[in-house]
């Protein structure tokens, strides 16, 4: 018997990172019929073991003949993933992302799929490269088409994008979740520093002025470290037991992301405000760092432009 | 029978770390007898442990009568040591760090324990300790008398701190060594970095110019760390097998030290050298990098520096 998502079936979205895969089943009209997760990212796969990673999240969907689209971004087009769909140079075309897109070696007659390209800059001394973030970019282009303006992807290597009428002609990678992880739980900060990441909610406060604090003196970040851990030991006015951890998590983040926020320099200067993308918490806590610099911003959800980018991609692969 | 240690010996200095313990017996002229380390250090004992594992570093000194006197630097002196011996708050003379000794519970009759005290900065936005560097600064002051000056002890703690005339004013810690580690083996570029740490001959060009972009704009440091792994993907420039690692270290530990050296701004433009303090190797990187922001230094060995510290405190605790 057909599945009611097979019947409407019109194509599946894929979003296939390092650690984990979401999939959206679509009918002809873009609506989404039905959702799937699994843990299997690309970090735990060999390339033959993609197909059936693939087949165990989607499978239920599929019709028995036909065969169905499937497009994926992220990080199973890597070298190191299903099969490699090298890297497009900038300035690169967000609405044209397919253009870079390879098929690899299916068994499943009722699959086509294609995986996506990352982007990368080659520019001498500013080396750099996004895979998935480039599909949550076109999902923002697929909404505001000819979009101009400066976006951030917050994470744990964040992504801040220049965008001109659609068009990527530069970008950077900050590792600043991955320094946050590193300091809080495996340097000596570890024993100061509360175990959840910190809510913009848990110490505002705190987390503002650290940001000012690391923005204004970026070359006293590392003296800044160990500032925390000194301040556990002799600061008199800190607060005991978990708020100890959670003010000293808050200005931890502060300063990693103040940091950050210094390195944008001009690029931070222009009047428009910055787009954010990405989860909702992470995306308010970015806001009220930018907004104690004086930046204006907005918050998309991260999903939805991935969804909305890989649409645009399918309707090109279509055109 | 007596052996001839205890036969000539007078006292014993013991700089007693985190993870490890080293003791000299001296004679009545300062003349070292013997020396002794060992792998027990503050991270490995519980305060019951600290006696056995003296002994068993520095027993066979030791006469059967009599008592000696033992003067302790280091971490054995924190508050989860041996016995606390509280931070001496600055401005601190090094010539002094004997008054704020204590003496730890012993049971053996032979043995006069003092552990000598750390520094403490309490300045509200500056809160910094040391623990073990004061000792090393105090066996400057030991050979020069009235010292003033600018003084490193690089490290997994680097310690930046001013002597005016034998007087610690003020002092500052960057988690330099530590910050190296944690990238270099636990981030996106533990599979880029050599295994090795990078040494001045590995590859003096690459850590030079490293030094340079950092120090110029240390608010990139974190996309330039991203920067070193993109490079590792996309730069047909760098040379392969393990000479790649190694240039790929050499610019993560020039970034770093030139994140440190920005941070100290005005502390450095004084005409005077800096003076280095610590391991050979080290302080020759340190040097460098000093050298390529066109600032002058001198090194002095480490551990020459402690036995100079804890002799110039025992002389004090005999006066």
């Amino acid at each position: 018997m057909v599945s009611a998502v097979a019947q409407r079936l019109s194509w599946i979205a894929v979003d296939w990172g390092s650690s984990n895969l979401r999939a959206w089943a679509l009918d002809a009209q873009g609506e989404v019929l039905a959702r799937a997760t699994s843990p299997q990212g690309m970090l735990s796969l060999a390339p033959g073991d993609y197909e059936a990673a693939l087949l165990d999240a989607i499978g239920g969907w599929l019709p028995d003949s036909g065969r169905v689209a499937v497009l994926v971004c992220g990080m199973a087009g890597a070298r190191q993933g299903w099969r490699e769909a090298a890297y497009l140079p900038l300035p690169a075309r967000l609405d044209d992302l397919q253009r870079g897109a390879v098929s690899p070696p299916v068994c499943d007659p009722r699959l086509a799929v294609q995986l996506l390209p990352g982007l990368c800059q080659t520019r001498e001394g500013a080396f750099d490269v996004m895979r998935g973030e480039e599909t949550q970019l076109a999902g923002l282009v697929a909404h505001e088409p000819g979009f101009s303006g400066l976006v951030c992807l917050p994470g744990t290597h964040a992504k801040w994008a220049r965008i001109e009428r659609g068009v990527v002609p530069r970008f950077t990678t900050c590792i600043t979740g991955e320094l946050y992880g590193l300091l809080a739980r495996h340097s000596l900060l570890k024993h100061s520093i509360g175990n959840d990441d910190p809510s913009v909610a848990g110490d505002r406060e705190a987390f503002v002025a650290a940001v000012r604090q690391s923005h204004s003196a970026p070359g006293r970040y590392s003296a800044a470290l160990f500032g925390l851990r000194a301040a556990d030991l002799l600061d008199g006015e800190l607060p005991s037991g978990a708020a100890r951890g959670a003010r000293l998590a808050a200005r931890l983040s502060g300063l990693t992301i103040g940091l950050e926020l210094a390195g944008l320099g001009s690029e931070l200067d222009a009047e428009a405000p910055v787009t954010l993308i990405g989860d909702a918490g992470l995306c308010a806590r970015y806001a009220l760092a930018l907004e104690s610099l004086g930046h204006a911003s907005r918050c998309l959800d991260g999903e939805a432009a991935v969804l909305a980018g890989l649409s645009l991609a399918q309707a090109s692969r279509q055109a």
